[in-house]
Order: structure tokens, then sequence, then C-alpha cells
């Protein structure tokens, strides 16, 4: 077998073998096959695509590549969740102390954000002496203690999928849904979990901008996963406005906080979904009474009362909930009439240029930086009204403001209101 | 402008715009541009295919990242040919010879062979003492003088198209017939001659296997010609047997030498219709009376009078053509009846493999090693007959006569001689 074989092979549009696929990987990091080599294959792939059970090999020989996480000492159910990224979305910070205080157990390694997309590590670590190591046996422990832990992914967690993913960034690669579903699946695999929830965002501000793509994508991961012997679902969930009211990493905290004290939004409708299908599965019961249990441990404090005993096991210190924000502008409605659309992609643009996100890997981020967002689309809204906050670290930065207000499209026409859970069926039935 | 954006627009599809494909390869030059993004745009490339406008923008881009020859101070008019590459190839040395001495200037850059496909300048250097290098005064005055020169391609020749060579070779992306186009006519463009023949091999010792694709990469490069201003005329020639009798280097200038002798065979068919097609495309004659013409300068010995000009002329001596010649050993047929095919790529392996090629840039050759071919598709064979020769350097070198021998394949039924000029249309009119 030679690597030259393997991309002509690929580039005519032919199905690769296992055997075939792990030689090519392995090689690219071991170091016998070259960027450059990788880079031609991966453009073939992105172009040609990949039969499922070429999707399935690359998921396992990326997984197979580092260490694997063995969560077989915990007690309990293991269960675990995924969001293919977007703007506010914070659900990990709600569904992590929600399915906790019911009894599952959430063994989570969480990322750093890149670009415009925020990532858990970084929201978490704006909370003051957050550490977000531990050593493996700290980790299983506050597992079995207290039922929830997250950390940064260990460095050595898929190093194929690190090496590949860091190509395909500088290659025009990324957006291929078999090579996005490989690599999200083979993290997921290695990380221990038997429930796994995938939430994929499908809108503007996310990378499958219709439908269709999304739900091909989670039907995809779907099927990784349960040709490893896991148990997987999914939702298709909107990104054409941030889902939670906040944009940032400390504000984001706040945002969580303000749904795990009962505040009914969008961040709460999502986040309750999720923490309810993954009870539903871990514990097999009905869908309609997994929902119950977590609107009744968020109702009683019960879920905010976790995230604090989460937050303080490692660490973490919020004495008031109101040192997660900073000086704060509004931002006006530039018109009357009804918002169309809100281009979310350019808001996390806007937060990663005050520093909220990193353009490239190992920036220091501002932590404290951030929006709200007060009016979504097809709210109506007055000339001159706050339709959302910025909150800003250095005075200069308020002039980000008018670029809030031009992300927001203001028409005279009611506009309908946009749907969050756009798929929800079940897949089993698919 | 930026690569991320190029590399976006043709992984979709899209037809790159002269600017962009400007900005891609000046930057992949420069350095800017890494071997891994040009790699990734060359596959989409591969895959999507180019328009026209774009295979064009590349070749003239490609023809202005280096020197420039420039025939304008030679007195006369300067042609030039190209063969896409084969086994046995040497229109060259019977091309130039014959044209300079009917009065036309042959003015050519040539390369060394690598892998099965011998070089021009390998088979001129297999002469004691020939110079392969000229300073660009001494090359104008001997085209000015005898009418032919023939060195090496100038290092900074087309050096976007070495750089951008050297990295298909290694990513799958060189039999595409696009950038093969562009690759060829930069060349040919950059070296100043205003008519031009092309030469389109086709078979199984080509990069071409079939006429569809033969013709269609002939079409290409004269439609790049033109649009550049130039005369340009093809052929799709036969490969699925060597051209000459002869294949290695030593062994090939014995070969033109039997043709400029008077032998008829395959290699002077062709050497004739390049030849003539020259002659009457730069003084406008009816090909006919171009063919009678060649015919002329063959028979009555001056063409070949001219070889020894020229090769003289730099520094080549050939004493007796024998000392072209080694010792050889016979390769015997394995069955009685007909050859129906002849692996001829194979052929051109065995050579390399023999040392009459080379592996990787600057190995150092056995020029005189080689094959003569006695049968050809359709010969009649008896078992034991001798079908080839093997010439050895040395004794160990003998053993390779076997598989000469593995690439005839004989059959009961009488097969048909290959045709060798299968497309000789005037694409004036394609």
């Amino acid at each position: 077998m030679n690597f030259a074989e393997i991309i002509e092979k690929k580039k005519r549009g032919g199905v690769l073998e296992y055997e075939e696929l792990k030689y090519a990987i392995d090689g690219y990091v071991s170091g016998e096959v070259a960027d450059y080599q990788m880079s031609a294959l991966l453009m073939a792939i992105f172009i040609n695509g990949m039969e499922d059970s070429e999707i399935f090999a690359m998921a396992d020989v990326m997984r197979h590549s580092g260490d694997e996480l063995d969560l077989s000492v915990i007690n309990g159910v293991c269960v675990d969740k995924h969001s293919t990224g977007g703007m506010g979305d914070t659900t990990t910070l709600i569904v992590a102390p929600t399915v906790a205080s019911l009894g599952l157990k959430f063994a989570k390694m969480s990322g750093r954000g890149l670009g415009v997309t925020g990532g858990t590590i970084d929201k978490l670590e704006s909370i003051r002496g957050f550490k977000t190591t531990l050593s493996g046996d700290d980790f299983i422990k506050q597992i079995n203690d207290i039922g929830v832990a997250v950390i940064e992914q260990s460095t050595n967690l898929c190093p194929a999928d690190k090496k590949l993913y860091a190509l395909r960034d500088v290659t025009g690669t990324v957006d291929s849904i078999p090579l996005i579903a490989a690599s999200i699946m083979s993290k997921k695999l290695v990380s221990g979990s038997d429930y796994i929830f995938l939430d994929v965002k499908c809108g503007n501000g996310a990378f499958m901008k219709d439908i269709s793509s999304a739900l091909k994508l989670a039907v995809k991961m779907k099927t990784i996963g349960e040709s490893a012997g896991k148990n997987v679902e999914f939702v298709v969930s909107d990104m054409n406005e941030p889902l939670s009211d906040y944009i940032g990493n400390a504000v984001e905290v706040y945002g969580a906080l303000e749904v795990l004290s009962g505040k009914k939004c969008k961040l709460y409708e999502l986040s309750r979904h999720i923490s309810a299908k993954l009870l539903s599965m871990a514990k097999n019961i009905k869908f309609g009474d997994a929902l119950k249990e977590v609107d009744g441990v968020i109702e009683r404090g019960e879920a905010k009362a976790k995230f604090f005993e989460f937050i303080e096991a490692q660490g973490g210190i919020i004495e008031n909930e109101n040192e997660l924000l900073c000086d704060s502008v509004d931002v006006m409605a530039s018109a009357t009439g009804y918002v169309k659309s809100i281009n979310c992609n350019k808001l996390g643009r806007i937060v990663c240029d005050m520093g909220g996100g990193r353009l490239k890997k190992g920036d220091v981020i501002d932590a404290k930086v951030g929006l709200k967002i007060l009016k979504r689309v097809g709210d109506q809204v007055r000339i001159g009204e706050t339709i959302a906050k910025l909150f800003y670290s250095k005075s200069s930065q308020k002039r980000f403001a008018q670029d809030v207000q031009n992300c927001y499209s203001i028409t005279d026409k009611p506009t309908e209101k946009l749907k969050l859970l756009i798929d929800t069926r079940d897949c089993r039935y698919l």
C-alpha cells in the first residue's frame, strides 16, 4: 500500500477500505505522509464524498490515535452531549448540573473557542478560580461524588483529529459533512459515554446553513455512534439568531445562571430538551416524563445548587452573579418595525474582535466582553429603542455598538418568530 | 483576495479569474502560499476541471514566471515541436536536422527524462563530448549559423511550472488534461517559436490511454497556443508499442541515425510527418509538397549531414555508429503465434530499472543500456525466435531479458498491426 494509490483511488471517486484510511491517517500522524499529500486527499474527499463505511473507519482510526477515557470506574450511567457550535450556545452549563441532579453522570471534556464560536472551557474559565484541568483520578472522583465534571480535552485525545483539523482549517476542507461527522464522533467515542445527544445547529451562525445539510450531518453522526455501539439521538436546532440572550464568556455564565434560576427563554427551551432526552435515553423513560423531572429540578433550584457545587469542586467562586457583568452601552434600533433577521455570525465576529474570542490558537481572550440580545427575529421595535447591550472592558470598545446595530435588519412587515427546535424526530426510526 | 477564497471557489466548481490564478501561482512561487494549500487547490482543479479561460490564464502566468527566450534576433522562421512522451520517442533527433536542412530554424530547449519516459537531453548526452548547455549568445549564433541547436531547459524557464509539477507529482494531480495542457504550453510559449507542432501520444505507454483524452488534450493545447498568437498543429499518435525500434539513450541515437540513413520504420513515419507539418506551416506550402521535400533531404543524406554538423557544433563526436551500442542478449518468443500486445510502459520501466532512466531527479543514468524491438503488434512469431534484444553494461542485467519477454502477449489468432498516426486532422477546422 502507498499513499499515492490511496489518493489515486479517492480522486476517481473510489471507496477507501479501512486499512487504506488507517494507513493514510496513521502515516499522517507519524509524519510519513506530508501535509501537502494529506491536503490533496482531503480535497478529494471533500469533493467526492465518503460512503458510510469510510466515515466509520475514519472516526474509528482517529478514535484510536491517542488516549481513551475509561469511564467504567464510574458508578452510574455516563451521558454526554455535543453541539456543532454557534453563538450564545451555553447548553452544557445548564444540562450538566441538571442531569447530574437527576442522578446521571456527566463526564465531559470540552474545547476552547476558535474564531466566532465560543468554547465551554473559556466560559468556565471566566469564573474566578475555576480549574479546567484535573488529574484522571480527581476527574473520576468528582464525577462519582457529585455527578459532574467538565475539563479541558487532554492533548492526547484524538491527536489524529487535531492534526487533520488544523490542516483542514487552512485548506478549505472544513465544511465537509463526512469529515465533520468523523471528527466530532471520534472525540465522542473516545470520551467513553454510552448515551450521547447531538445538537446540530442550522442557520446563518452555524456551519450548516440549511436544514437538509444539518439533518444529513446529524444522521451521519448518529450512524457512526450506533455502529460503535453507542446510544445516540439528536436535534436540529436554529442558529439564525443567538441561542442565549448573551454572547461572550462571563456573560454567558450569567445567562446560564438566569436559566437555572427559572428564566424561560430559548436557552432554557433547548437545554431542557437536551437534558430530558439524555434522561429518557439513559433511564429508558418516556420523554414527557423526563421533561417534567427536568423542569422540576430547575424549578426547585436543585440544578442551580448543583451548578455551584460543580464549579466549587473545581475551585470556582461566584460571590455575586453581577461580578460576571461589566459596563455596558445600549444598542438602539435604527428604524421602527419588526426584526426581519439577525446576522448571527457577524455578532460572533464582533465579540471576537472585541477580544472575547481568539483569532488563532493560544490567543489570550478578554473573558468579560460580550453582548446581550434584547430583541429577536419577529420582535416589534421602535426607532431608538434598546435592542441589545454591549459589554465592554475598554471604553474604546463602545464603537462596536454601531456594528451590532448593523447586524439587525428591520422591516415594515410583521415577521414570524424563529422556531428553535427544527427537527426533533426520534431518529431511531429514520 | 486571499488563497482561502480561491480554494473555496474552485472546490465548489467555480471559474477562477486571471487575477485569482495569478495571485495563487505567484504566491506559491514566492512561498506565501504553502505546499499543502496549493495541493488542495490542485486537487480541486483536478476533480472539477478548468474552463479554457482558466487554462489560458494558468499557462500565461507560468510563462511569465521566469525568463523568456527572445528569438527575434534569429534570421528566419523558428519552429518547435513537443511530444507528450513515450517509449522510443526520438523524433526530435530526426526532425531537428531535417527541418534545419530545409531552411527552418530549430531552436529547442529540452528536458531530461524522469521515470519511464526518456528525455532528449539524456539521449544527446550519451554522445561523447556533447554539451547540453550553451550561453545565450552561443545558442543564437549556432542557430543562425547552422539552423539548429538543442540545449537543456534553463533553470529559470517557467519556474512556476517546475514547482507546481514537482508538487503534482507527489499529490496525484499529474494526469489532469487542463494542468498538463497549461504546463506544456507555458514552456512552449516561453520558448519563443511561432510555429509549434504537438505530438500527443495515446496508448498503454502514454499518459493518455484513450484517443478521446489525447484528442481533448491536443485541442486544449492548440487553443492555448492560438490564444497567445502562435500557429499550432498536432497529431495524435500511437503509444501502444514503442515508437523507435530502440528504447534507451545511446541506442535511441543509433536508431535515429538509422532513420536518417534511410531506414523506413515507424520512427521514420512520424518524424517525416512532423517535419513536413512544420515545413508546410512555416512556409505555407501544401503538406504533400512538404512531405516530398522532407523525403528528399533524408534520401540525399542532407539531414544526416546536418545531424553531424549539429552535434559537432555542440562538441559531440561519433566516430563509429556502433560505439552507441553495447553487448546484447536475445529475448525469445515464449510461444508461436501473433504478437497481440506489448506492455509499452513496462518496457520503459525495465530500461529505467536497468539504470537507463532515473527514479528521482538528479540520479545518474547508465546511457548505454536499452532495448531493441524486433517484433511489433501483429507480427507473426515462432517460439524461440528473437523478438527483442537487451543491451546491458553489466552481465547481471541479462536477467531483465525475462521481463522483456513477459511484456509480449502472444496469441493464436492473427492480429492487426497498430496504426501509428491516429488522428492527423487539420485542426484549424475543429
